[in-house]
């Protein structure tokens, strides 16, 4: 496994995924997309189903007791792994995008036409047209915070965007394109400090599982995530938010379960987490993330965080001169588990369709949903690789092996 | 199994559903808030996640590839079972009410202050409030279509309301606590040849399995189910709409997949379905649900149908007078089945609860999201039973057993 030291962090965590018993060629780079998903998520998705199957909107007989038990202990486990204070602030969304939404268009009655939304250019489209809209209909203003040398938010000029029109800043973590992680803890602080209280919002899609989570420590009012991007099922995500901002928030669904009456013309609405969960919720897969957070749990995030960084770590100590000029690397200096590049003069589309056809390696190419990204780096389209905990050296190897075979890309897809 | 003659729709369906090998003593008569998933259903979740996996939003390598295909090909199946004419009409979201959510907020830009929106009495909350809410921002009307003695729409009193106001008519083809059957057909004639402008929305979440679902002989304008009330996933809804509404519509959520374009402080949209289809779908549903559709065809819609109102007919045949003369029934003779009902004098949580624990009968208490309906049957909670393909004679058997011991309601709940 070539000459890489240092690392202790081998783990057999393809264990926990039969998906590569399945695909035993396949080396999946696209962990940023979607991760695989625990065997015991899945497992778990089913036993609800065969098992337990009922709606948790009553609790009369013994499955639906059950549902809203399971729901109550798994916000409870959700409030743990981001330590938040009340498991009422955890709301069960369909995913990052709807709760990134329901912050947006949620606040966005605290906006008007003297207002000011701090973004940065690394966002996801879910963290940046949400506020654009917002901004069109408030007539308010979009500002970006300025990034550093290595595009993360520069600490140093956070003040020089922040006046009395601010209302909300809202930024991702970590990219989901060349990586970076924001120190969120001082950049909050920073915030704060000038008017505590402008709102902080924080994309967590790539960090969840990436960097250890504590919004108490952090002192951010709400965060958003997904948990098909965590080992877990699809068509879940949260939202969390501190619970006067919920009290605060409009919801953007309404429906069964948000409200406790209605009369011809008018309603009262429910307490949060309620007042944001119209309509049935997605039980099964809540089922299978509460299975979900024990996996990782069990695992222990730690090396969830550390393995997949020593992957990139591996990479960069094993590459040569005869790759680096070859290719454009956007992020092979920071730590994060993405590596962002392009083949110098050819086509993203086209190199990244050799890496799969004639290495089985599946990679993602374009703008990544982060159009204002591209811009930045002044590329039209790029090849993103994601590193997990399911990866291994030898997939870096075999990575490195089908760099050094770049000259042979037309041949092998024309 | 008693007196009952003329049906020869007796099946074995608990075939389909292993739940009740693992549920065997429980009477589960609670399928209008869910129904049981087909093993077939459970099974292809549990497939994707173990032999695909992959994303959508790219089909660089050979499972985001088989990705896209598949969701193509389920819009195509969706489009044919609802007779659409076109499968990008077909929108995947995560339940009926986001479907309800993003038609009202997505027509609220046709809503203005001198609007009226017609809708019934007997809307389940999701179809009641977001076009509450919507009134509230326009400053727009609601009204409510009469009713007639079966609580359906009163055919002959359409035309009273309808008036040059009227923006949007919507209702519930079939409704979630009385049953009752609306037809659709004749009603969208009437209002469109008043004003064929009138946009009508249909709520069928009760309808989807218990009616033959045709939105192109219909002449409607949306329609909004969810998947887990047909056999299916958890998380998972259609919203249809004509192409021209779907154009004019503006999305509730913002983020990937959605845009084509976002430079600083503006985007241009994709088109429709993907305009409506933010952040990653619910891709494991989306192929259970593909296959959820295929059983329904092989069962054959019409057993699907007709079988769960046989349960109900045999219901009626087998009841006396003694049963009769101790409950209110709210909708005995209407064939939807779904029996809505008290003990007389008796609070229905605490006749509900008697049902579970001495007969292990599964039943939803309460106002069923449907509010304005509680006044209309002046019932402040009533107990409902709902039926489907996997209950059987037996199971009725016991129900009017456990409805002529009612007398020991007291004794078993104490």
């Amino acid at each position: 496994m070539g000459c890489f030291k240092g690392y202790d962090l081998i783990m057999n965590y393809k264990n926990y995924f039969s998906y590569f018993k399945n695909n035993s060629n396949e080396i999946y780079f696209d962990s940023a997309a979607t991760s695989i998903k625990f065997d015991e998520v899945i497992k778990a998705h089913s036993d609800y189903d065969l098992l337990y199957a009922a709606n948790s909107h009553n609790d009369l007989f013994k499955n639906a007791f059950f549902s809203n038990q399971m729901l109550l202990e798994t916000r409870k486990k959700v409030a743990t792994f981001i330590n938040a204070k009340n498991e009422n602030e955890v709301v069960f969304t369909s995913g990052t995008t709807h709760s990134l939404n329901q912050l947006a268009f949620g606040i966005s009655n605290l906006i008007d036409n003297n207002s000011k939304i701090l973004l940065t250019k690394l966002e996801h489209a879910s963290n940046l047209l949400p506020w654009i809209v917002v901004a069109e209909q408030k007539n308010a203003c979009i500002e970006f915070l300025d990034l550093d040398s290595e595009y993360k938010i520069d600490i140093d000029k956070i003040k020089n965007k922040l006046d009395s029109s601010v209302k909300v800043v809202s930024f991702a973590m970590n990219s989901n394109t060349i990586g970076i992680s924001n120190d969120v803890e001082l950049i909050t602080k920073l915030i704060k400090s000038y008017n505590k209280n402008i709102i902080v919002i924080v994309d967590l899609a790539q960090s969840i599982i990436h960097n250890k989570i504590d919004v108490s420590k952090w002192n951010v009012d709400g965060v958003a995530f997904s948990t098909h991007k965590m080992f877990g099922p699809f068509g879940l995500g949260v939202l969390w938010a501190k619970e006067n901002l919920l009290n605060e928030l409009k919801p953007i669904f309404y429906g069964g379960g948000n409200n406790i009456d209605i009369s011809n013309n008018s309603y009262k609405l429910a307490k949060p987490p309620h007042k944001f969960e119209s309509g049935t919720l997605n039980l099964s897969a809540i089922y299978a993330f509460n299975k979900c957070l024990d996996v990782i749990n069990e695992i222990g995030i730690n090396k969830i965080i550390e393995y997949p960084k020593s992957l990139k770590q591996y990479f960069r100590a094993n590459i040569d001169d005869s790759i680096i000029k070859k290719f454009n690397f956007y992020n092979l200096d920071n730590d994060q588990p993405i590596l962002l590049f392009n083949l110098l003069n050819v086509n993203a589309q086209d190199f990244g369709a050799f890496l799969n056809k004639k290495y089985n390696i599946s990679v993602r190419v374009g703008k990544h949903c982060a159009r204002l990204t591209s811009d930045l780096l002044n590329a039209h389209s790029t090849i993103r690789l994601s590193f997990s905990i399911y990866n291994t050296y030898e997939d870096i190897d075999k990575l490195i092996i089908a760099l050094k075979d770049s000259d042979s890309w037309v041949n092998e897809i024309i």
